[in-house]
């Protein structure tokens, strides 16, 4: 068996994920107090003037895609249906609330009475999207739907961000095998498991994080420190001895001292050793600085040349997309990958600017559209209750996405007037239509889950089977082109009027 | 009492964190496997070859300040010795390692039994802290202390990175209260409730999120959202509503449509209405788009010229310590500053890039100092056990860091030889010394903590004083001055004798 392949646990047939859902390792029921301050005081404000059941759509996107990349995976739904079918308010939130003296009893009621009984449309977790869609979709009475604001935002935010990083660095690695090394740079032990989660989903083939491994089912790997190094007297000791432990699964880190006068010959002087014994050797190295290329061709042309064929050359320290693209271009004979701090915290942008908009209101068993019209124009919202179409040409490649409103059919016909939202006085025609794809699919309804679990496996199937069918423009890692998201016609005239009205209103 | 002041709940006299711990969110115990898979490898490997209880010292460090940074916040410390308190291996984590079929029984057998008794020397929470600096020592069994790199690493990296963000923003703020807003882009769950922690240490007044104040205590503060607003037919009618709710805790958000033809004026109609109804009333409203210098120039204005003095004028909108420093700089009437995503993310600089390195293994009965040696100078650690000092002159200002070696004595003379690490060739004086400090103190010993619980108070106020008092060169929020860090003689002596000692054995 090949040393890329990494460890499973047998024990992890079902991960302990997918029988005791995020409660695993945080208690659910504790987080209901995760929320921004203003939250409770809001909904206090709504059940105070009997608006907290009436019913309102609020709609989570984000605003913009992380610099040069064509496109995102969408990632934490799971952990979000899951927090939302526990969630409740334990005696001890009820009671810290109540020594703010700030809020009636009634409203102390009514969180202890809480749970979420609300829906929720979504795109498949793994999917791929883009920026200004709606993701999901949140429907219920006005107060339960204004509560679960922070968390669906920290969970959909972060996990959203890492799955799309992890999606580029892949891209870069061409196939070769990615490990997650980031939880010591994580922010927080969640933002390590979360992140490995996430990261997964984007498409690395394991992680250096155990837990992750446990709860998530994920597969775990990794090679040697330098401790272990220099708690030996002599470089060359320590690599025997970690051999004499682990002689199959052996990956010597072979740069504590110097790279190419000590490491590889020593390395290659134990492997040596193994297969004298009679062991079949792959050798395998780690290496952490230095020139990447020149040593990973030191090494590859030391080991083929001493009989070791296709041997495991695994780099790490600092790496992100560009330099593995790069380390590529410069013929680095490197073919695995190990990435921490810039894929665990997406350290060029390491927040998506994911928002959680009302959209609607329901007044009279109609729903009202409502927008936000800023001086801003970037924060300006889409009106009204929405769904999500991906077109498709005959070839079945994506060509647009267009944003709906939810009682629009989905289109049989292979033109449709969309409007471009940075453009939209310009009306267009969007041609050579096959077919349409609703992307926003019911996961919940009534505060029951009608999506069933997910395999975190499925998930990521998903997300490599969707980017391997994008178009090779989208999956550029400089300048890729930006892929249209139109409003349609009627979206776009619903927008109008509100800004129209809201003018003459003034 | 003034709007200014965040609530605090009476119930958190003493808040959870102090009566529980870290285990008040998350059970510890079952953190034991928020590790990289490697340091169980090593474990077992340390197990195999009989080593696993020689004593061995580690240091924990970073490399280097963010940019422009003139000095960090050590922050993390007591969830770090919470952690090693607690952490124990559950039968799961066992099964889950048994299922793996790499791990001898007898190792498996030696984490079932795992508690960690090793010493740690550590500087206080809340202390300024420099790169390259230990600032934690931990010594003990070899297997133990390598066991716990992750966690120890992944909590202090954290923590020390958004306290120093922290600092920054509220020098920034020269006094004005700072709000953290940032949960909804934290990094997971804990990203926010850490984050939370770690920005009071750094001198914000409140943060929104709330499970931070019931589990830390800390103040919670909040002002409105737009889907309040948005939730009415009429801004009017919203602003109306909620100054019925809380009007005595009215902070109205004014950018939902038109800020100063609409939002304003409304915003003062209301205040004029309450103070009508004989209420005493300071106008406040949150500014979150727009030109925030023009327009908080015209609501102080509007807000005066109608009688209203001291107007709170709060500020938000992906601001950092830059945009509060030009803002303020161009005259903007702002007096609190709602600060989220560039806080809790630090996102110019998002990973501290802390790391813990093994600087001595004990040989009979002898401590024997090692290095790491790399080809990437940077890369090069400082052997030996170590202690820190910080000298300061007879105006008690701080003048120079040097780290030492354990057996060396505090200094008492006015002058010291030191060496510059950038120029380990030039041995130099350091002079006018009136006094030293021993930063590292001793924390933990054989696995007890021997430093009372700190209150989170007491660590903020330590962070606060030690700040006032530093140089104001340091603190500059663009090239501020370089603190001196040096190496006493004796441990610059033998980094040179290892050096050689290392080129000699090759």
């Amino acid at each position: 068996m090949s040393k890329l392949v990494p460890f499973r646990s047998s024990d992890n047939a079902e991960p302990e994920m997918h029988q005791q859902g995020i409660s695993a390792w945080i208690g659910c029921k504790d987080l209901a107090l995760l929320v921004d301050f203003y939250e409770l005081t809001m909904v206090a404000g709504y059940k105070a003037t009997h608006r907290a059941d009436q019913r309102a759509c609020f709609d989570y996107y984000f605003r913009k895609l992380p610099p040069d990349t064509g496109f995102a995976v969408s990632a934490g739904l799971e952990q979000v249906l899951d927090f939302l079918q526990q969630v409740r308010f334990t005696s001890e939130d009820l009671r810290y609330l109540a020594g703010m003296s700030i809020f009636p009893p009634d409203f102390l009621d009514y969180l202890r009475d809480f749970s979420f009984t609300g829906d929720l449309w979504a795109v498949p977790e793994g999917s791929v999207v883009f920026a200004g869609e709606p993701l999901v979709r949140v429907e219920g009475p006005l107060g339960q739907v204004q509560l679960i604001e922070t968390f669906l935002l920290n969970t959909l935010n972060y996990a959203t961000l890492i799955a799309t990083k992890a999606a580029r660095v892949c891209l870069a690695a061409k196939g070769d095998p990615v490990i997650e090394f980031g939880l010591r740079r994580a922010h927080g032990p969640d933002g390590g498991l979360s992140g490995s989660r996430a990261a997964y989903i984007g498409g690395v083939s394991s992680t250096s994080n155990v837990l992750a491994g446990r709860v998530y089912g994920i597969p775990v790997s990794g090679t040697q420190a330098h401790s272990w190094v220099m708690s030996f007297a002599d470089e060359l000791e320590a690599f025997r001895a970690y051999s004499e432990v682990f002689p199959e699964k052996l990956v010597l880190l072979v740069d504590t001292y110097d790279t190419a006068s000590s490491g590889l010959p020593k390395a290659l002087k134990v492997f040596q050793e193994l297969r004298a014994k009679g062991l079949t050797v792959r050798a395998a190295v780690r290496l952490d600085s230095g020139d990447l290329v020149s040593l990973s061709k030191l090494a590859h042309r030391m080991f083929t040349e001493a009989g070791f064929e296709n041997p495991l050359i695994v780099a790490s320290g600092d790496l992100d997309e560009q330099r593995i693209f790069h380390l590529k271009q410069q013929g680095a004979k490197i073919n695995c990958w190990g990435v921490g701090t810039q894929l665990i915290t997406s350290y060029n942008f390491p927040a998506l600017g994911g928002v959680y908009k009302l959209s609607a209101v329901e007044q009279d068993c109609r729903w009202v559209p409502r927008m936000k019209i800023s001086s801003s124009p970037e924060k300006m919202t889409l009106p009204g209750r929405k769904r999500l179409w991906r077109c498709f040409d005959r070839q079945d490649r994506c060509i647009a996405d267009v944003i709906a409103l939810a009682d629009e059919d989905t289109p049989k016909t292979s033109e449709l007037p969309v409007v471009d939202p940075d453009h939209p006085e310009q009306r267009k025609r969007l041609e050579g239509i096959a077919r349409c794809e609703d992307l926003l699919t019911p996961v919940m309804l009534a505060g029951r889950r009608t999506l069933a679990r997910e395999s975190l496996p499925l998930i990521r199937q998903r997300a490599a089977q969707t980017i391997e069918s994008l178009p090779s423009d989208l999956k550029l890692l400089e300048n890729p082109r930006r892929y249209p998201v139109y409003l349609s016609d009627e979206l776009a005239r619903l927008t109008q009027q509100l800004i129209q009205d809201n003018e003459r209103n003034r």
